[in-house]
């Protein structure tokens, strides 16, 4: 098809898809003549992610870069993938050091985990802001939150260990991770009214 | 204090102190004579609070006024304290409709929630998103997401309950979400490469 049926079948503005093939989000079309290019099924994948990435997942365009550089060239084992996933995904503070409090929960909890890994970068960052407004985390707290996180990030795994290749395990890896945040943010509110009334209901006289 | 001094307590600049007064983020000082005021020590929590929730939580300057609109104006009762608190925090799709996937999901799991929820909006836009980026989501799935964050929800209800006051369980509850997010987005990293590096070493044969 060409640029402007795939406007149409994707929603994005002709001006936005030129943005992505200059930025290099998505890959050029085949040409056809100085001025025209023919776009592929493959186009209408790739313009579809790097849209939900952006708009929905609020992906900076570097961080999408990283994503579709890392979904190209899948890495060998199914281990690797949380390491790919966890450098392609924005971090929230690639500069960070991490602390001591982060390396203690890990080693308390039995995690194997990478000592500089990114995400205890940003999981430090992230306590250290609670703790400027005011919430403060306790270890006893952190690793209460940790366990529950822990169940989820079984969910995420079995999820990938499905998948047909490492191509396919990547691919929801990445694009799980980012794109399953804002849902687990918003069941988070939504049990909490849920807990909430069950508390309330559970400390209520009984009925006589 | 003054302005000068609430500045270099905090370490946010006179210029944009003057901005969260004008703002009705800060509360105005005592005013001393017609170009100066006194600050106190809840001046320097409130700039600590709101710089924390801007800078590090990312709420948008709307999302602040409201929170502190609920913190200044404390519900009677604990568990009004949610509703209040899902009204304050920065919706992410105000007016996105409740699925029906969202309300049969908290049907099934028995949860009390209001069916008009501002998070039942949020959780109904993220996993129509999650589905345009390609990442499907089964009732089954969204169920075992949903019974860890209700994991979470119990730690979140537990330490606002611990909370000396409705003014401060109130706090506990807007701040300690808005301000945990982060913390649990990236405990999920952390937790995947633990679940990763567990699932690698239980396939790998038995040394001999």
């Amino acid at each position: 098809v060409r640029i402007s049926e795939l406007s149409e079948a994707t929603g994005v503005p002709v001006h936005t898809l030129k943005y992505y093939l200059r930025e290099g989000l998505l890959m050029p079309g085949r040409a056809t003549s100085r001025t025209r290019a023919e776009y592929t099924e493959e186009h209408l994948d790739r313009v579809r992610l790097v849209r939900a990435l952006v708009e929905q997942g609020g992906v900076a365009i570097i961080g999408v870069r990283a994503i579709l550089a890392a979904l190209d060239a899948p890495p060998p084992s199914q281990h690797d993938l949380y390491g790919v996933a966890a450098c392609a995904m924005p971090s929230t503070a690639p500069d960070h050091p991490v602390d001591d409090d982060a390396l203690a929960l890990v080693d308390q909890l039995g995690w194997h985990v990478a000592r500089d890994a990114p995400a205890l970068r940003s999981l430090s960052a992230a306590v250290r802001a609670a703790e400027a407004a005011g919430v403060g985390l306790s270890p006893g707290l952190l690793r209460q939150y940790a366990e529950a996180m822990h169940a989820v990030a079984d969910v995420d795994l079995s999820v990938a260990e499905r998948a047909g290749s490492a191509q396919e395990a990547l691919r929801t890896v990445v694009i799980g991770t980012v794109m399953v945040d804002p849902v687990l943010v918003a069941l988070r509110r939504v049990a909490q009214e849920a807990v909430s009334a069950e508390r309330v209901a559970g400390a209520a006289p009984a009925p006589t």
